[in-house]
Parts: structure tokens; C-alpha cells; sequence
């Protein structure tokens, strides 16, 4: 098989070119594509060196499938025209996320809305799946009325630039307790990306709004819950908040089902759900954190708890690694499931 | 008037100790005290160092007011004693909070619950305090029917050591991108207050548990809140988590009431309640965080948002110096309320 990494010199396109390699996709010949101005940059893949060219269709001619996470820019002016061209485009932008005829898929999850795709398949946003791998093993057992997520987001969820921003407001503010405990308020760093400082901050406010003051990214994790749990009306409230934290997205959870539920039910059921790795012993200091989330292809959870005064409300607290399982490894195990049955 | 601080070499103690200056409170002698361990230190207040005596009912004799920051187990062991010889024991630990005869009290919310105390009023948990500074006006109005928090707290929380624990982290695992983004995940720094590593990471496990596995911080935003706003069958939901942040803490709350309203009615009312600062222009960028509330009295209230398909419930985000409103300020508030009318 040909297969292109469009966007292969970001955060994400690094960690699916990485995955391809650890869960030797059948990889014949590696395209690595990515804007122009990366153009020329060599990755590496298995034993080569590849040089990096210029993302467009014509590049893509002769490839089987191509995973995308270059922005929803470069999705919306590739994917259908690759598309027609014979190409499956698995896209991690939120590009295509809501057409009707694209499926939004986490393989765990609703594996199914992949029967019938017309090459353009959508990777979810990457807390949507962190949130979605602890819920929708309950929902299917449960019946899921209503999630409340506030969420916990990483700077490489901003790709390479986060991290680089967050490194470096680090450096400027120092490390010492007197420095920390009184900035200076009128010298404080304030990036690019994040416009406010997020070194030893939370910054609750991601991207665009719409009308209502919902942000783009929290107006995610309401649609694609809907989408992906096929529940048109679920009622999904949502607060984004960026965290200094590297890679590990994190989001609390409050669920509600439409039948009575006990955190020993939950347990049982996350602990046999795969991709989830039940982390809930929490008399023994035991739960997730995103630290212990990064690197690994599991979505922790833990901190399993019942809902205060009702006994169809759950309590859980999940990480995931937002490069691997919230982006790169969702994409490649979609590709496994169209192609090697995986 | 004679005035203790008890816990005067902490961190919300000094901070206790610099409110009393600032707001010119009447104080004729100052009576610093702290445990055994820093008897014999010395503390500033106004011109004069004054030297730390070890807490004890004893210590308190002559004095008219003590405001009290050194855990519960030295306000369990002195207040009752303490308010029998005359004095009033304003106290910040949790020991007294759910105590019947103990009014717990955020002035500007319910401060109508001073009257008839027993020589002891409770300060309540800082996060609490911050909820409700944005929480309770609203209530006034609307009638609040159930609240979901989900908190950013700051290691400031934990005292002086909190700090210290970040900062020396955060010292070792470096500034530079490289090994921030691959860290030796066996070599993580884990200290003496959380356990686990708080340097560019966030811990959804703070103190002991109950037999529903509810943490002591969790259950104290639920049943205070309950308490403050005496609405004994409130609906709290509640999931607190520390972030690599110094001094503020954050709580995401979703609020439902007994009646619709509308996020312009909402930030009308808060942008009139004393106490509140409300940011909230976020296509202008401006939002809370808490690195903008430490340093300064006001809670700022802001992503005043319509939940999702209701049209009786909001999104807020709060922030608010957990050591100054969530502490010694509101502290030295019910003091005054007591002593001085204001």
C-alpha cells in the first residue's frame, strides 16, 4: 500500500508516521506531504529518509490512503477530490467531522459508521475521544442521558508551537518560589498561540465563538457526542480550559443514564473495555493523570464515583494522550479497520 | 483591640496578616501564634516585628478576636475553650464549618448568618468561596436547583509547601521542549504533598476519601454550599483537581435554577454584586484566570454562557485568590462585619 502523512512534520504527523511504523501497518511506499513551507524537510520512516513535498491532490496521486492532520484548511481543499480519486482520507481536522456522509469514528466505540463511507472518514476531536473511550462502554450498557465535561487540554494539542510557547514562559518566569509567588503582573509572557500567558495559568477560553459564546472546541465535544453515539439530542455541556501540561488531555465527567448505575457496575465494565485501562484504586493514591496518560495508547480512567444523591449519575475523571489515541492512533486503527481488518 | 492570627507564619496566615494592615482593621495589639515548631519566629505587622508564641487557649487569654489558620486539629483543640472565655474564633480550617451552632459565612452572600453565633463563624473552603461569589447572586434571583463544579487549584492551597513543591519540580524537569516532551516517566518527581508529580500535570486526587469515594475537598463544596445557601437538598456535583498553577483557583461550574435566564440578565446581576469582577468580553480575549485574580480581592466571573438546549441553566468560569477571598480576606470580612459594621 501507498500511504501519505499529510501534515508529517507536526506534532501529530510525527506520531502517525511513529504508529504506522509500531503497529506495522503494511506500508509499501511512505508519502510524506505537509505545507510548503516545510517542503524539502526530510522524516524519517523504518530505515529511510523521505523528503517531505508540497500537500495536494496531485501529490497523492497513486496513494491507497492518506492521514490527514494539516488543518481543516488543507482537508477541506484535498479530501473530496482525493476521494474521488480512489483515495480513503482518514482527516484528523475537524474539516469534514459533521458532513451527514462522513462517519466520525472511534473504532472502540461505533465501529459500524464506517459500513458505507465514501472515502473521507473523520477522527474526532482529541478530548471528544478521551471522554467518549470512558462513556460509550457505559452508554451501551446504561443509556446516556446526559454528559457535563469540563476538560483539561494540553499545549501539544496545539501542536509544536504550544509546546515551544509553554518551554518557553517557563524559562522567562524561573523557578524559584519568591519569582512564583509574586510575578510580575504588567510582565508577564504572553505567546502567539495562547495569547495569555499559559506557563503556571489555566486559560478557559480555546479558539473562536459562536453567537451563544461557545467556543469551536466545546461546541465539538457537544456535536460529535451527539454524532458518534448517535444521540441527536443528547444534552452535552462543555468547558474547554488549556492546562500547563505537555501532552495529556484530561476531562471530568459527570454522566447520566437512563437506568440506575453503581460505580462497581462501571468499574467492571471500563476495566473489560479495550483501549481503557481502569486506573481506580484511589485509597492506594491510584487514579489517571495525564503525565501517566502520555506515551501510552490506552485512555486512563478513574475516579469512578456515584453522583451524589441519585443512583443514575456517575462521577469519572479520564486522560488520554491527545498525539496518539486522541489523533494519531484513533487514525491509524480507523485505517486498520477499512483495510487489514484489524 | 487585641487580635491573634494563629497559624501567623503560614501561607494564609501572613496573608491574614497583611489584610489586617491594608484594611486598616482596629487592631491595638497583635498577637501572632503558630505551632511549636515556629515559636520563637517573627512576624512584621505594621512597624513592629513581633515574635510567634506557640498557639494555645492559654496564648488567647485577653484577646478579642482570633482569626485562625493552622489546621483543624489545632482549631478543634483551642476554638470551643477559645469563644467560652469570650473571645470570637473566625476560623479558616474545616473543623467547625458543619457544625449546627457554627454559622458558615461568605459576607456577601450570607452574611445574615452572624447573628446569634457562638463565638465561633467558620470561613469556608476556598473553592467554595469562589463558586459561591459567582453562584449566590444568581441564586438570589433565579433560585438555584443544581450546580456541577469541576475545579483548577492552585498548589498555594497546600500552604507553603505546595509551592515549594512545584517550584522544586519544575526546577527538575527543565524548561527546554525536548525533555519536557519526553520525560524519563521512572525518574518523575514526586513529592511529600501530592504524591504524584504537579509539575506540568493535574491531580484529581486531593486528601482523604469517604466510603463513596467522595474526597474531603469534593464533599466540603457540597455540603457548604448546601449550607451557605440553605438549600439543604441542593444538587452538587463536585470533582476537584490540583493544576501546576501557584496562587488562584478556578471552578468550572454548570448552575440550573427554578426559572429561565439569560446570560445578559446573568452578567447584569454580576457585574452589580460587590465582591465580583466581571470579565467577560472573550471576543476581546478577555476571560478570568487565575493568574489575573492573585494579588487582588475581587472573584472574577466570566464565559457566561446559555447551557446547551435550556434555557435555565448557565456555564460560568470563576477565579479567585484562594489565600485573599478564599481565606484571609473573607476572614477578615466576617470580622469586620462583627466588630467594625463594615
Amino acid at each position: 500500500m501507498r500511504v501519505a502523512v499529510v501534515g508529517a512534520t507536526g506534532a501529530v504527523g510525527r506520531e502517525m508516521t511513529r504508529t504506522l511504523e509500531q503497529r506495522a501497518f503494511p506500508v509499501d511506499e511512505f508519502v510524506p506531504l505537509a505545507s510548503s513551507r516545510s517542503a524539502g524537510a526530510r522524516v524519517r520512516f523504518r530505515d529511510d529518509e523521505v523528503t517531505v513535498r508540497e500537500a495536494s491532490v496531485d501529490a497523492l496521486r497513486g496513494c491507497d490512503l492518506a492521514l490527514l492532520s494539516a488543518g481543516a484548511t488543507v482537508s477541506r481543499a484535498i479530501c473530496r477530490d482525493a476521494a474521488a480519486a480512489g483515495l480513503v482520507c482518514v482527516d484528523n481536522s475537524s474539516a469534514w467531522r459533521m458532513a451527514p456522509d462522513v462517519p466520525l469514528v472511534v473504532p472502540e466505540v461505533n465501529a459500524h459508521a464506517l459500513a458505507g463511507h465514501h472515502g473521507i472518514v473523520a477522527n474526532p476531536n482529541c478530548t471528544a475521544i478521551t471522554a467518549l473511550m470512558a462513556v460509550g462502554p457505559l452508554h451501551r450498557k446504561f443509556g446516556l442521558t446526559g454528559l457535563v465535561l469540563s476538560s483539561y487540554q494540553s499545549v501539544s494539542g496545539s501542536g509544536m508551537k504550544g509546546i515551544r510557547e509553554l518551554a518557553e514562559q517557563v524559562g522567562k518566569l524561573g523557578a524559584d518560589v519568591e519569582s512564583l509567588m509574586s510575578p510580575d503582573h504588567d510582565a508577564l509572557p504572553a505567546g502567539d498561540v495562547y495569547g495569555k500567558t499559559v506557563a503556571f495559568n489555566v486559560l478557559a477560553l480555546q479558539g473562536g465563538m459562536d453567537e451563544e459564546d461557545w467556543t469551536g472546541e466545546e461546541r465539538k465535544l457537544l456535536n460529535e457526542a451527539r454524532k458518534i453515539l448517535d444521540l441527536p439530542d443528547l444534552e452535552v455541556q462543555a468547558t474547554v480550559v488549556r492546562v500547563p501540561v505537555v501532552t495529556g488531555h484530561s476531562v471530568s465527567i459527570y454522566a447520566t443514564f437512563g437506568r440506575s448505575v453503581t460505580p462497581e457496575e462501571a468499574r467492571g465494565l471500563l476495566g473489560r473495555s479495550p483501549g481503557v485501562r481502569l486506573v481506580d484504586d484511589p485509597h492506594h493514591g491510584e487514579y489517571p493523570t495525564p503525565l501517566d496518560a502520555a506515551g501510552i495508547d490506552d485512555v486512563l480512567v478513574g475516579r469512578v464515583r456515584r453522583a451524589a444523591g441519585r443512583d443514575d449519575g456517575l462521577l469519572l475523571f479520564a486522560c488520554g494522550d491527545n498525539l496518539r489515541k486522541g489523533a494519531a492512533l484513533n487514525a491509524v486503527q480507523i485505517a486498520e479497520a477499512l483495510f487489514t481488518g484489524n
